[in-house]
């Protein structure tokens, strides 16, 4: 069903192309039987990342032990969260990376080599085995796939970044029928599930996105009722004007200046889940020049007695994420929720696209084809 | 039960006694039974309200209409919410006061004078009648107390700031038992309620207040377990001292530099309820020098998945006024909840005393015995 999925491949991305080689393109390093290419992290980014702060190595495949299986990566999936946990002090909720280590990310992959009792060779699962063509593993915390004609999904509109949408909506935000929904980075891996999903549930979408042409996705593939261009020096006017009804429910992803226009409109009693600050991961020091927007935030919680809070979504996989699941795959199925999946091709490729993420330049959820 | 109640009267106060008398102490406008005196707002304060922006009259007392009563105030309520209503720009709950009016505020009334069915002379009622000796009323939105020997309560720990304080805590900060419970303004009309219930609830209680004889109150008498004076250049590591565990619960009432101790302290999952912050009362522009706390905060929210959330009690009588009567009259019956009051004397030093408030110089929920 054509219509019903976006596929985007880079390069139509608008970061320049020089970006896109921070790796030697040499033969040699292409994923091959014999041979596990590794991005490590070579030293520790000040603000965004830069093509330097990674560094390639190649290493023979290792042999497995009893208890263990070999995975090839299909899929990496590329998420905002890494930039955090290449700081030195990673966030609160996973550790850091230290440097010279493989470079972390949720992957699908095939079992190419079993001596698991559970696994056989072309398995398909979905797995933590970061930036890297192989890996071994003992079997714990791989999810079996099952058959599916497109495993990708599981790294976006069947996971964690769509259940990240999924509870943070649903269960922070919970929107009632006839609510004015705001969406941060509404063309994004979660941001377009969000606003799929308020749609569902009889809200009035307004997505908040980086450009025109993301908006123009954002309104004509994704259903949303508007989509404002937050580059637009008008935009804070914008915003009100597409929202005469103030805003229920703010999904903030973002932070910053999209926050400071927001903060106005919303409603008493408005719920703003915080799944990421995006505008903030590349800050040096979380203390900025002024004005201090603290005060006036926590007038506003008062006045307006809202709800905010922040998602982490590993803390919810046992409660919710059967209900997510069920709930997702009736919605894929009736053509209600559509992927859109932003495709880089090649391992060598993950750091210029997971920096041209951290950009804004992706459309939809940012993965990484390693192989087929 | 002499040790189960705390009377403070003024002029115990820090305050300067020249601060205390802002109106003339004419024997002419002492509450009479032929004269209404009323304190209405004179000019909008800029920061902290000073005694000229408020001013005294006196008029004659109105005849009754059929179907009204005449009420003369026994007690009237001073709170930190009314220095929001002298703003040109009132807050979102509540409309501003406009110049000339009369100051606004709840009160405990004796009825004198009744052509309404419902109510006779020398019935006591819980109303909102003001700054003022005496007021009439069509009968809405008047309480009848019945027989009572400390009809004062009604507008502390079983009126207004203790409902505050149960909603606040039990609702939104949903303390279970070893958490570690933080309360600013802990001697404060709703933060010695908090800091109480807390305990009953089996909490770690740790106390925040101004200056060493509050905290000592706060220990010995409201049976916290340790009570933190801001003031003390050491405060924040004082702080963290105390609470070794984290923080799990931050009752919020403050803001500015208390938070900043607070916000690196709060445990993953912490739970914030807003229901004042008076140290930006005061603030000419709620957008200030810098740094900006904000993206901190934003990244705090994330990172440590903090729900914060703001309260304004009025929206909470009709679903929870009932239980938490029931709960407190049960409490305070068993000498677990202890009411603390500050009472000024006189209508005439209403001004003075509310300004000493915002100053933080009351100890306990803070009225002004108008008459006996």
């Amino acid at each position: 069903m054509l219509q019903a999925s976006f596929r985007r491949k880079k390069p139509r991305s608008p970061i320049p192309a020089a970006n896109f080689c921070p790796l030697p393109r040499n033969p040699s390093v292409k994923q091959t039987d014999l041979i596990n290419r590794r991005i490590l992290l070579a030293s520790r980014p000040q603000g965004l990342p830069a093509p330097e702060n990674f560094r390639i190595e190649t290493r023979p495949l290792p042999a497995l032990a009893e208890g263990e299986v070999l995975l090839r990566t299909l899929y990496l999936s590329l998420d905002p969260y890494m930039r955090n946990v290449m700081n030195e002090d990673g966030p609160v909720y996973a550790p850091s990376i230290s440097l010279g280590e493989v470079m972390i990310g949720g992957t699908v992959c095939r079992v190419t080599e079993s001596r698991h009792p559970a696994f056989q060779a072309g398995d398909l699962v979905l797995a933590n085995s970061g930036w890297q063509d192989y890996a071994v593993s003992n079997g714990e915390g791989l999810m079996p796939l099952g058959a599916t004609d497109r495993p990708s999904l599981a790294l976006g509109a069947l996971g964690m970044p769509a259940f990240t949408a999924y509870v943070g909506l649903l269960d922070i935000g919970q929107p009632q029928a006839g609510d004015t929904v705001v969406v941060a980075a509404a063309t994004g891996a979660v941001g377009s599930i969000v606003g799929q999903i308020a749609r569902i549930k009889g809200a009035r979408v307004i997505g908040i996105a980086g450009g025109a042409e993301k908006c123009r996705h954002a309104v004509e593939n994704l259903g949303l009722d508007a989509c404002l261009d937050h580059r637009n020096p008008l935009f804070a006017e914008n915003l009100a004007a597409s929202c005469p009804q103030g805003i229920d429910v703010y999904f903030e992803s973002v932070g910053g200046a999209v926050f400071d226009a927001v903060l106005p409109l919303l409603n008493v009693g408005a719920r703003v889940p915080v799944i990421g600050v995006i505008a903030h991961y590349n800050d040096t020091d979380t203390r900025l020049p002024g004005p201090d927007r603290r005060p006036e935030l926590m007038t506003a919680i008062l006045q307006k007695r809202l709800l905010m809070q922040g998602l982490i979504i590993l803390d919810h996989y046992e409660r919710r994420f059967d209900a997510f699941r069920q709930d997702m795959e009736t919605w894929l199925a009736a053509g209600l929720v559509i992927p859109t999946e932003d495709i880089a091709e090649g391992l060598e490729q993950a750091p210029a696209a997971f920096i041209g993420m951290l950009r804004g330049s992706n459309l939809g959820k940012l993965v990484v084809r390693v192989s087929d």
